[in-house]
């Protein structure tokens, strides 16, 4: 499995990170999901840390039905017997966690493994072979203070950022934390190859429109990004 | 698989589960293990709700290595995939986690599964033989006050418990909540196969003393009841 292989796996533009209390529940978390993946959205993960796991297994489910036949995957956060049993396509982990090179043992070689990185020696320890095969994409933060993530690092400053995203070779890489409305643009100019957003889309009004926004201020920050 | 079968996998007589608190951290909670399988414990679960799953992968390694040698199997409480991951012996959930069914299909056939059940509904919802086949054991609990578990259910009451352990067939079933010097007797003679501990045994000054005598009062609460 190359680099490049893997790169083609996943497309992490616009990638979506459920919050079931922002939502209001799972209901409507479901179907927040389902709005954004036809809005633009190009991945969702489910991510629940206060859920039991009967209430994850039961809400992958559903979040795979709606997500499969739009053809934008379904990744699940740390627990990689959820992500088995829905056959999801792929899990998402942090430093702390369950370490990608055994996620990628439990998963298989055909799923997105992906990785919370908040600063560059993170980043370099992914550089050797044998760690590089076993992940598909990094996330990058927080790049700005957010809410939403209760055990969140500090933040990433901006020249720290741009060296990450410097050092990520082909893997792509995600930015991520307190992402919203008119914040895109520093990050893409940065070096990243998508956004992740949580209360930008979960909770918003018109779950479809703010996806719309959010999809078009990336297509401007890159089309900036490409002109300088 | 028959029930028979699966009654062979797991001696549920003197059933440790873990609490890292208790213990006073990692490192003394595998040492507490250890020596509790050397003294008479018959199994060993890994219970720690409220670590993050890197240090659930590096503790659980560690305790398969010391009890493996022992003989005593090594139980994950609700992640499959940690059990998984260390081959452990087997997995533990509750009626809120991971179904019997899908905890079994990950897991494979030759490894234990067991369920806590809190009243006789969700024992007899276990008779079917769909069901019987994909568990090996059954905790029935709280069978006193609890204060290591902080999602305990309600204490269930004397005739229920009675009744729960006259329904279980032939599937083991283990006693639990609260248990502790003195109490065992009443469980056996409602007819629990075994006892779970906590604080019994995490924390206690002299664990292989406390082993052993837990022990002596299983086997005297045994031949007393036989006598009956």
């Amino acid at each position: 499995m190359s680099a490049e292989l893997n790169k083609a796996k996943i497309d992490v533009s616009l990638y979506l990170v459920l919050d079931p209390d922002l939502c209001g529940g799972e209901a409507a978390m479901v179907e927040t999901a389902k709005i954004a993946a036809q809005n633009g959205a190009t991945v969702v993960q489910l991510r629940a840390p206060n859920w039991k796991k009967g209430l994850w297994l039961q809400c992958a489910q559903q979040l795979k039905a709606v997500l499969a036949p739009l053809n934008v995957p379904l990744i699940i956060n740390d627990h990689v017997d959820i992500a088995l049993a829905v056959d999801a396509d792929g899990v998402h982990v942090g430093q702390s966690d369950i370490p990608v090179q055994v996620v990628r043992q439990l998963i298989g070689p055909n799923k997105i493994v992906g990785l919370s990185t908040n600063n560059l020696a993170n980043v370099e320890q992914l550089l050797t072979p044998e760690i590089a095969n076993c992940i598909d994409y990094i996330g990058v933060g927080p790049v700005y203070p957010t809410s939403t993530k209760k055990d969140a690092l500090p933040v990433i400053s901006s020249a720290e950022m741009a060296a990450m995203f410097a050092s990520t070779g082909s893997l792509p890489a995600v930015a991520i934390g307190g992402i919203g409305s008119g914040k895109i643009a520093p990050l893409i100019a940065a070096g990243a190859d998508g956004v992740a957003v949580v209360s930008a889309i979960c909770g918003q009004a018109d779950v479809a429109l703010a996806t719309r926004n959010l999809g078009a201020e990336l297509q401007a920050a890159r089309a900036q990004s490409n002109a300088n």
